[in-house]
């Protein structure tokens, strides 16, 4: 089931067209009796929402999800799955009608096309939009909250964008504290001395009818060690499958990932310690996982966001159903860069995928 | 399960420990009739085996697969799982006894050991070994063979050790051809020009007692567009679930992966044309699926390959039964570089996910 | 995951409480651009609906399925769930709360209660409700349809109530149009004269404050052979999972059934033959599957309905929290006889495990 | 995966072909450290084999179980699945293969035909076969250990061959002592004077060249309150799915069963008490299930087993490759009555889906 990520006794379901009615998610499995407090919930999703600085789309919809069951007197009712509905407001779906047989490049226009035997609902993207993403942030914040209550915090920045770089997450020392500062930010950074610089960078991309990619990097710390498998079923594999479900991503590496392709043995391995009697590393290239196994240290990983396919240039392409090449050119609203809007998205992906451990 | 691979209607199980008396798989889903050339299998699993000069571990096994179920004539057996074993003939597990409470660094043995409350199997790795990736390369090898009868073709090879890097695969122009060749290399190379540097340099870390890490590029062609799905089951979720169940993988990009997080969408965005009466792009940063569904040009990956964890000089370490800092010297036999022997591995995973799309 | 049923490529995934805002269903794997009749859906749920003449619950709810996603001009859109929502108008939960301690006999209220941690939500039946059956009845319209366009039809009728008989299906013969038939009834019945015996036995019950079970008999003909697969995964494991699904099933059989365990062989094996140059058999006491694979033959099934467990006169029980003995008198609206709206719900659910084997 | 029963973290994988090197198993996700006692496995699967006075098949294999992996020093490995073979020893393939186009009666060969265009493997049932009950005999003893150390006791009797009637187990006061006793009998019954009736109407139907059916009942006691779920995922459900795994049986019931289905809801509800403090009921026609969860009373599960279908006498039927009516007679051995063999079959796959609540 493609809109499904399933773990454990977890499955958060994911619904809906960005230009129908309504999306949604269901999420079954939660533990019961945890409180949810929705202004969190409101507050994750706010940060999805695109800026108004010109910096993201100009489409803008309040994203009110509304719970429809699986919730009682603010608390989760156990075996009985959650449904929230967040309905559809500012739909344009005439911007997209005109160009529905040429391919946009870097979109899923044409496989699509393929996929669906002509039957694709191409109207801005449909279920492959990025739109979607609400409902995920929505389940990822619901997870945020329970992995709090049991002593589990995650965050995540702009590592980089092009070749501008925030500070990394300290790998051993970081904390929820800072965590949950850089959430708080205009953009999820470390360094807000990079804001400035970044935020024209996007500005320029913006008025060159250009995009730009980026880098993003998440941290979960408190996750006792112990969770996860070998092989098929490890940590890696786990949270790459929800994370690759967040569009535009196309790769992920978990510590040093590939720098340590470039590492001898003794710089890469990561010596065991003892503090405050327990089991630690003096560094975390293993990013918080060792055989597919949670270390106790913290997780650390980070997935690159190609830029935003939608630009508003001329750019060549095919009509795939007469099969002539044709000149494109992309009206409507987009991102010039998405990597802000994402980070909410990739913490969400990989808080459901962790929460999947405790479900 | 974490042993199992499950994807359409294609299940990939494997079972054993390294120092039990057998490893295996069972192999679900095939489709029918198709004969099984037993002399491909062999060849396919032995460049995974130890190279004898020194560049690899001198722990050496035949490693016949003996086919229990599933194959008549030679042919599999449509409905009826193939399950074949390999003894295991060379294990020396007093080697690894002797260690067995001093966590290696780089290795499971202490978050295994937490995992499985203390009653895991440490004699060599266990069910967490690189030897079971004995019976994936059977399993992949399987899948190469009915994805060739369908026009697929793929092959791996060393992208880098360390810094020394090989020519990439053309992702454009690829033929099967090349992909056959280089698995008949010594070590699998495009550019045999650094078949001596990458052996010397692997032989300098054996010497130094150390070990070294690198990346594997993976490609696959003739894949016709339209398979895989958006979200959470497309096609980079469904082989980076199989591809990081090869131990030591770290990290995995599709296409330009992290380079497309430097690039405009102007330059990333790969354009469509008409070649042949078939669409496909004039460059290839997609790797070949966009949207998690393929678009008919070669797909391609690369894996992040740690360098390997087992190191004879004297490490840091922690037993953990007795909470107490140690030093650890690692005996036994171990490989200075697994890149070469990961080359087939990854090759295997990426084979069994794409195989899934034709079960 | 309790609320999902899923098999091939089709999932489908309740959710929603007796009390809540609103139940629904998502559907995921539908075949794409299937035209869907919302008029025939609607009728398929009626059948359902409670009576007005005192043999049904005075609970009464128009239950207008909601599409929020998955279709588009009234055809189905591939890769997109569909996902549909009703809304509860009448709710009563005052009713439910003064009884919420005390274990109502034949219920799940206590083994919901050790389940769900005593978070469970117990007004009314929560998720357990049978309310959830009229999400599962818009699954069940929706895959009726999609057989239907393939050559498959399927229908139910009361085959006992009591000691009541209807007349059976005839397990050769059966016809599409006496399949349409048994739907248009009041009482979905083969022979209509039992119709005013059946309806004044259960008047008679409701006058007793007492309930009353029975047998529901499903078949589909059009069926092609060759759909299933022997052991876990057979058309009867699929189907009997799905089919005690239904709250209150408890048995299944299929074809002869448990009469077959009276049997010699040379009466219960069905003789094949050829007729209209295709294989069938001359009788039908394999119910259309044969090791777990379907012949061509109608198949067949029948699932036992065990009486209301809700009766309004006093019974003895315990109160769970104080581990007392009780007496309990249920108010609130209940069915004297669930047989006559089960049979809407059979179907749902034995159509949705058919619709399973062409997704 | 048709050969697979997954249920939470189990899952159990049977593989082989009745005329192969070997048929066996592979068990995932069992509770690490539990010891294994090699002889209560070989007695439980000495129940399935055949017997020697004319009752059964003549065909005889010793089926010594040999443990490749998942057990180290006799105590289960935990992340390390068990696999299992059993070799085939007695292989008169030549029997089979001159009937191979003829459809039994009663048999999957027309329909394993369809199903698998034309390339199963026909002699002697391939992955069809009873023989494959073996392997499900060896994981249900696995099951039976670990339940057992849990508190929970399993058995089954024959319940009924033809019209011939064992005692049934007492739904209330059924010990673990009396569902050993039944497991040492030649015949599995709860009542011995029975024994010689059944034995002759079995000898009776082999001399007639016939064969007959019968009823299995099973039986669980010590299985706490509160395991199971709601709808698809309920103990009927997860329970019905492994018992449809056992080739011949055609029907299931729980509890009362189909005997409910002609109650009064103030006869077949069953009232709830308070037993030395704790919750219980006075009757027991729930079977130990009530919304799909546990009630801490005996489970209770019948299963319709059909008359074995290989009879030797001259049957009408078709050959499927040619499409004319024939005639056939089936040569080889086979038994009168595989009820009293069921048994334990039935056992096995109980316990397996028991089990999967529990790991």
């Amino acid at each position: 089931m493609s809109s499904e990520f399933k773990a454990g006794a977890l499955s958060v379901n994911i619904f809906g067209e960005s230009h129908g009615p309504a999306i949604g998610v269901v999420i079954d499995g939660l533990p019961a009796g945890e409180e949810l407090d929705i202004n969190r919930i409101t507050e994750f999703m706010a940060r999805r929402a695109p800026k108004k600085d010109g910096t993201s789309t100009r489409r803008s919809e309040p994203d009110v999800p509304e719970i429809l069951s699986g919730v009682l007197d603010g608390k989760i009712i156990e075996g009985s799955p959650l449904c929230a509905v967040i309905k559809n407001t500012d739909q344009h779906s005439v911007d997209y009608k005109s160009i529905s047989h040429l391919a946009r490049p870097g979109h899923s226009d044409y496989t699509g096309y393929v996929r669906y035997n002509k039957s694709n609902d191409l109207s801005g993207g449909g279920h492959f939009s990025g739109r979607l993403t609400a409902p995920l942030c929505f389940a990822g914040a619901v997870a945020e909250q329970i992995l709090n209550h049991i002593g589990i915090f995650t965050g995540a920045h702009i590592f980089k964008i092009k070749d501008i770089c925030d500070t990394p997450f300290d790998p051993i020392k970081i904390t929820a504290e800072q965590l949950e500062q850089v959430k708080s930010r205009y953009l999820p950074l470390n360094d807000v001395s990079k804001d400035e610089e970044m935020r024209s960078l996007i500005l320029d991309c913006a008025g060159n009818l250009d995009s730009v990619g980026g880098i993003v990097e998440y941290c979960a710390i408190g996750l006792p060690a112990g969770f996860g498998d070998p092989m098929f079923d490890g940590m890696e594999n786990r949270i790459s499958q929800a994370v690759f479900g967040v569009p535009a991503v196309k790769g992920i590496e978990f510590g040093a990932g590939f720098a340590s392709a470039g590492m001898y043995g003794s710089e890469n391995n990561d010596e065991f310690c003892i503090e405050d009697n327990e089991v630690r590393t003096r560094t975390n290239n293993h990013g918080g996982i060792l055989g597919g196994i949670s270390s106790g240290m913290p997780l650390i990983l980070r997935a690159a966001i190609k830029p935003t396919p939608s630009i508003s240039r001329p750019q060549k392409t095919v009509d795939y159903t007469t099969m002539t090449e044709q000149e494109l050119i992309i009206k409507g609203r987009h991102d010039p860069c998405i990597v802000p809007r994402a980070v909410p998205c990739i913490e969400a992906a990989a808080n459901i995928a962790l929460l999947s451990y405790f479900c």
